[in-house]
């Protein structure tokens, strides 16, 4: 099986981070990082560069995940990334995002009239692309598995590898990764946080701190 | 302020990802990959291969973050990257560790007489290191900081943002990562999850599965 990570430039490291810790351990599996041009790419604030393929050397993954990022909206216009993303489409296993990957599933047309999720903050983008928003962590609508925002994709893909490899093995990766959360705050979610956390981050998405876009 | 954070071949990725995800966004910060000979380096299942300083390029960093990995047991031995923690310790404001990279830390002599933490499974590692073993998912004594497996290395880096910027902005970070975390089961410890997967994975260390070491 191959797991194909798509990165772009000011991807968010955790949205690929989380799911290829979880799903690139699945029993038989390869993964790779794919990009537009291929070589190195680096992230959002510009201290990661991780070393890609180009779409041409990954013509057919089984699973295919898109994160988000801070420079998501750069991968909106139709091209080689779309035209790509939906040619696997047609013979994926599976077809996952995390955060505003969603968002370029959709705009690929990938996602038309799947039910999907995205970053909270995000979810007025999906207007237009022809999908229906769930404000749910993890959404399956067939064989497309869309995780909310950045730290979602860890939930996301042990959901889908309980249903690729079984509970048991999905358990037995839970364990591997000791992922027994404990947040120090209970602020992750826009009810959970405090008010003006919530409006302070609607407000400006804290550039300085979110991405340096 | 400069966080660097130590890889070396078979690092597991999201010990690094998580905390990079966190500390990375403090306030006035710039991270660096580093490692023993700078370049590329590639984590334990050969699936991301990141770009680093080498140490010499980085002299002084405010925090230093050590992740684990099935390659934690070839960076035991004295040399340059024990002397190069022994001299950054004493200029950092923070020294921290996620999984098996706190037994790094205690082999370059970094945690003599401190407590610690680590990967539940690891635990009898620290035998002969000089430390006080503390099973808790994230464990703090004076300016060391460590985390337990895998993915508490979010939890330790959370914490440690409170520290270091308040707990407004630390919330922040947690909304901006919707860490809301849902696993689909409560299997991320050896006390919850199933006792057949715990000695399973006590036993066999399920090297297929973690790391191909």
């Amino acid at each position: 099986m191959q797991l194909a990570i798509v990165l772009y430039p000011r991807f968010t490291a955790l949205d690929a981070a989380g799911p290829h810790e979880v799903l690139g351990r699945l029993p038989d599996t390869e993964t790779v990082f794919v990009s537009a041009q291929g070589g190195p790419v680096t992230n959002d604030f510009e201290s990661m560069t991780v070393m890609t393929k180009a779409l041409d050397e990954v013509p057919a993954p089984d699973i295919v995940l898109v994160p988000g990022g801070p420079g998501q909206g750069e991968q909106m216009e139709d091209g080689p990334l779309h035209r790509w993303l939906r040619k696997v489409d047609e013979t994926t296993t599976w077809t996952t995002s995390v955060c505003t990957g969603a968002l370029i599933l959709a705009g690929a047309g990938v996602l038309n009239g799947r039910r999907a999720t995205t970053h909270w903050l995000a979810f007025e983008e999906f207007d237009g692309l022809g999908v229906t928003p769930v404000r749910e962590r993890v959404v399956m609508d067939g064989k497309y598995v869309t995780g909310a925002g950045v730290s979602a994709g860890i939930d996301m893909a042990l959901t889908l590898a309980g249903i690729v490899a079984g509970d048991e093995y999905a358990k037995t990766l839970q364990l591997g990764l000791e992922y027994a959360p404990e947040p120090p705050y209970d602020a992750g979610s826009p009810e959970a946080a405090p008010r003006a956390i919530v409006k302070e981050f609607t407000d400006n998405r804290p550039q300085a701190l979110w991405g340096r876009a």
